[in-house]
């Protein structure tokens, strides 16, 4: 119940206007002064102070922008995408994928890698992690300061220091990734951010995605299992130890199938990738993903339709419960999950219907924008955090040894 | 993602000073001035000045602590009870309770008063209402200034004007509770604050009951329905609409009973109190409320403690489910539901064992600490909340129609 702007001093609130404008020039691209002020609510001479100083610091630029009629043309402040970059990187079950990432969102690299040992030792895993992050750090462009590293794991994370609890489907409880990464990548761990991956999907179509108007929002991370991430209010829901989300487990059906984490009935035992195969298979059709079965449905196949359609019920259904309990604006769709809804729409729709009016009446359902890069650009997002929070304190703090020239 | 502190002034920085110090004497009691400022985190200088102000205002007093010692007794800043006071409302479905609150949170006065005609007309119930509360008002100290009027009713509401979208068990769609109310009270809507019943329950368990010293908690409250109010970080889970916390509709036995709200197997037909006695009667008992059939069981019925035993398993199972989307740190039992897991505790364990380790680990299940008060003590708490957030604003605002005298 205690704000914010508790004991804030005149030095604190410099610091957070600094860092709400380099977060809207970071967020929305070249924006002139006068749209800064419009939209961060600073005055005009406020404004300019703190351009001249993400200026002197390297982060932003001015240019003239493309004039409006005659006169001289209006200034622009732009984001300098070399002047600060972020390693991000999305571990997946099967493969790695890492991207450089620079301020303001351009992708400089992007590369993707099958592991060698899926399930192998995590310190394996690690070096394999390090390795391609540092093949994307010497990609940076001359000057790029580096100024974290985002990592997206299938599995329960604890933010604060970045320790997978439990990732069932990479076999590892209690790995400290974020440790072992910034141990492997000489960065320390400092400045390895892990989390949860849905949660950083969530993030991502919240800044950059599908779910960029609205301030509450879940999005389902459909895979073999289904991972949640959930924002309200603008705020990641990560709850107490920053396990909240992990709506996989929330139990829809008491009568259902035995879930990989023992109890019965869960909700990706009806709607992960697996039980869509398994039940495809069982209905004798020759399918080896989630999507054959889909893609066997929409080419008019009535066998994988009714697989289909029975999964999107099940989908329906457990939508239901999370509409009750958060009361979103959005729900974001990602892996199969968005191509179960376009192909048997009706089926969750007709459960959404059996929602209270209240809870379903403001909700959109929308697939993912961000495709299957939606973890990758929310662990950059994730990696720039302390840059956007006190760009000066971090910059100040940053020695030579995280400078993108030492990675090489 | 836009921090709280967007363009704030030095006047605006005052201002939330004012407020936090003004919520800490409200909700801890009287404190030095060094215990202020090691809890808000603002310097002796800056404390001192922002204690002179609220005395002022007549908001609070210095008076002589109790000295540990010899030499001066040392300062003690308290809220002066009688300087604002609240009109505090639960507006059950049979009764409604009234209470005059002072700054601080001493209740002056407490009324309590069956409805004529419980499904009536609303306009009925708001008169009623009306009239409970100018009586409450009437007993007002000298001088103090009613700053607000705080209701929770049993629905579905609109936080940001009060509007009751559904209130089943009133029989009210869409009723503009807070503008009526306003009318009767003579106060304007402006005043009034009206909100779930259950989200105040966990308001007030937070702020004063069994769950201060967490930030993320679900407070539960079983009646008829059961209605649930979700606190994360400290922040109102609220939803898109206010409708967040709609627990009792999660469905949780696709094969289950019909629900009133059309759908089948949702939570409150295994654990409301409407279940419990119609379980209870079905197996040959002769009990009235839900709170006969766990005292059966509890003074030895082997019959009763079954049926309290499969609603505790039902409570477990959709614990479970809230635990896994929002990971809190206590779960605060209300009404019924209390009294089913003192009686039946090992059955909800039993299912909380069957959730992820992380899920479960860091949360504790405890009973309302409140007890039949919760609402109303939120309902306290949400009238302040104008006056705690910029007392020097509210004061000036409020003109003569406004003031107790005036309702008298």
């Amino acid at each position: 119940m205690v704000p914010s702007l508790a004991g804030a001093t005149q030095d604190e609130v410099r610091r957070a206007n600094l860092s709400l404008v380099l977060r809207l020039l970071h967020r929305d691209g070249p924006l002139s002064r006068s749209a800064i002020g419009t939209t961060s609510g600073l005055n005009r001479s406020t404004v300019g102070g703190l351009v001249t100083e993400l200026v002197d610091l390297g982060l932003v630029v001015e240019r003239a922008g493309v004039g409006r009629g005659v006169g001289r043309p209006s200034l622009v402040v732009e984001p300098v995408s070399s002047s600060a970059v972020v390693l991000a990187l999305d571990v997946r079950v099967d493969r790695t994928v890492a991207a450089l990432v620079g301020l303001g969102g351009e992708v400089f690299t992007r590369v993707e890698r099958q592991h060698v040992d899926a399930l192998g030792d995590p310190g394996r895993i690690v070096r394999e992690v390090a390795e391609i992050g540092r093949e994307v750090l010497s990609s940076a462009p001359t000057g790029a300061v580096w100024v974290g590293t985002g990592v997206g794991v299938p599995g329960i994370v604890r933010a604060e220091d970045g320790l997978v609890r439990q990732a069932p489907n990479l076999g590892w409880t209690d790995i400290p990734f974020a440790q072992l990464l910034g141990g492997a990548l000489g960065s320390g761990a400092r400045g390895v951010q892990v989390r949860n991956d849905a949660d950083l999907g969530a993030l991502a179509e919240h800044l950059r995605g599908a779910a960029q108007t609205v301030d509450s929002l879940i999005f389902l991370a459909g895979d073999v299992g289904i991972g949640g991430g959930v924002i309200i209010d603008g705020q990641a829901l990560v709850g107490a130890g920053g396990y909240g989300g992990e709506v996989g487990h929330v139990r829809v059906n008491p009568t259902g199938r035995p879930c990989r984490c023992g109890a019965v009935g869960c909700w990706e035992t009806e709607v992960g990738a697996e039980a869509l195969v398994a039940s495809a298979r069982s209905h004798g059709l020759d399918v080896v993903t989630a999507i054959d079965v889909i893609e066997l449905a929409t080419s008019g196949d009535g066998v994988a339709l009714q697989v289909v359609q029975d999964v999107a019920t099940w989908l329906g259904v457990g939508l239901v419960n999370l509409l009750h309990v958060l009361n979103p604006q959005a729900v974001v769709l990602g892996g199969h999950l968005a191509a179960v809804y376009g192909a048997a729409r009706g089926r969750v729709t007709e459960q959404l219907a059996l929602a209270l009016p209240a809870a379903r009446e403001q909700v959109e359902v929308a697939p993912a924008a961000l495709g299957s890069d939606a973890v990758l650009v929310g662990a950059a997002e994730i990696a720039f955090e302390p840059l956007l929070n006190d760009p000066v304190g971090l910059l100040n703090d940053l020695s030579a040894d995280v400078l993108v020239s030492a990675a090489r």
